[in-house]
């Protein structure tokens, strides 16, 4: 059992939902938590960890350290947190972008502790520890992106792997930068898209009757505008480049969409789109 | 009990639910169908009618008509049922678009038999009497369009009004017009928008482990792509001129968020969208 100490650093949804997850399947070492106080006894209360720590205590003694804090303070602390780390140690992530991150790595670390970045597609709306869920993971893709070009060969490292399996993670790899322009396309064009047509259509649609007027396809449609800024903030600062590009295309998409309105060949586009979503559909949402 | 029989022209998933809603909470009279044979077949092993009948038959032995085909066939279809419609009755339609209807209806009906334009917002992304439910019309938001200035008023259009309730639907009374402008923002764009994204992501995103790197959020945001074109065809060509005009509104929309990305006023949209989402959002989703 490599990993006998878990260090959680920003013990939010992501940061307590995997403390509860480790829990739940049966890892039997400790799980220190870093955060704030209120966070920390709201996570005690939850079972996410066993105790809070400060950042060096915390750091200096595990074995696993996962960074689940916005991505801005994720970059600010790596310096400090490769020093703390001891020899043997895997320093993870769970930001939402890949590329600033493990360039920021590359640059504190070494080959010992080692880092990895790491994306669990998993998430709500809302945040914080309370929300937190044991079973956040389960069947959710968990993109973990090596500094280098391949994985580093650790014990650590391999308990890490076998430990998001058990938790119920599908780990995929990925080069960082290509991390980034997937989920450009995947998450954060569908997040600007689904905020523009929230304002859209709350600016068009006058309060009253007209406002019940709706279907389960608009809330679908805009349930990701309720997310919270101070996450996009950093998401899209440090993927600004790629969501530009994104949205282009897409507008350009939408114009043909517009232009081809009244006329016949907006059925191809239609059942181009019918067989795109069908691809895109994961097979167990039947 | 003005309402002895009702004939539902067209027994796909609403009318077919309808049929069953009916049933469910206690319409003792009988409900007779008119779809083709095959149709008809799986509405009887359902339940959702009690026989099969000829337009002429069907139609001319009710006190309620309910159109539940696609617009392009209730069109056709209204001149002939106006004729063969009895004094008293009320014939209803539930396209999703009520302009094209209202105004063609208003060109063949008089004060009797009568004629008043329906909108159901309840669907699914699959169609069929297969799918019906006598649920589905539950907490859904029911519009009703009249030809003239004020609802008719007479028995069966009582009784009608009445069942929805009992259905569980919940009525909002429209100008025809309005409503057509109203789901233009509400439903119409939403379906264009989860289109273009669909085949966009699939076009940019190639297949395999990065098309697993995808959460919940791109599921909600293309869902309506699977929608049938025939539909859509219909709905689109009765309300091209609204649909053009939105598009238009929301592609400047998209261009705004694209031009404010580097820059501070992303915080100002996101916070005004995440605002708009709350207003959107009906109570009973939480």
């Amino acid at each position: 059992m490599p990993i006998q100490t878990v260090t959680i650093v920003g013990v939010g949804l992501i940061g307590g939902s995997f403390g509860l997850a480790l829990r739940k399947h049966g890892f039997a070492g400790r799980i220190l938590g870093v955060s704030s106080a209120r966070t920390l006894e709201a996570a005690l209360e939850q079972g996410a960890i066993d105790e809070g720590a400060s950042l060096e205590s915390g750091v200096g003694q595990a074995e696993l350290i996962y960074l689940s804090q916005p991505i801005s303070q994720i970059l600010d602390g790596l310096p400090r947190i490769a020093k703390l780390a001891r020899p043997g140690a895997l320093v993870t992530d769970a930001g939402s972008t890949k590329g600033a991150i493990v360039e920021r790595a590359a640059q504190c670390f070494g080959d010992d502790p080692c880092f990895i970045g790491g994306h669990p597609m998993a998430g709500k709306e809302k945040s914080g520890v309370e929300r937190a869920d044991p079973d956040l993971f389960q069947q959710a893709v968990y993109v973990l992106t090596p500094a280098g070009e391949k994985m580093p060969q650790t014990p650590v490292v391999a308990d890490f792997q076998g430990w998001l399996g058990k938790i119920g993670a599908r780990i995929v790899v990925l080069p960082a930068g290509l991390h980034d322009e997937v989920v450009t396309w995947t998450s954060h064009l569908p997040q600007l898209i689904a905020s523009a047509l929230a304002s859209t259509v709350a600016e068009q649609v006058p309060a009253g009757p007209c406002r019940q007027v709706a279907g389960p396809g608009l809330q679908d449609m805009t349930r990701l505008a309720e997310s919270p800024y101070e996450i996009w903030r950093d998401i899209l600062g440090t993927n600004w480049a790629n969501v530009d590009r994104a949205l282009s295309v897409f507008l350009q998409q939408l114009r043909h969409f517009q232009e081809q309105l009244a006329g016949p060949g907006l059925e191809e586009e239609f059942r181009a789109s019918q067989e795109a979503r069908r691809e895109l559909r994961p097979k167990r949402d039947s």
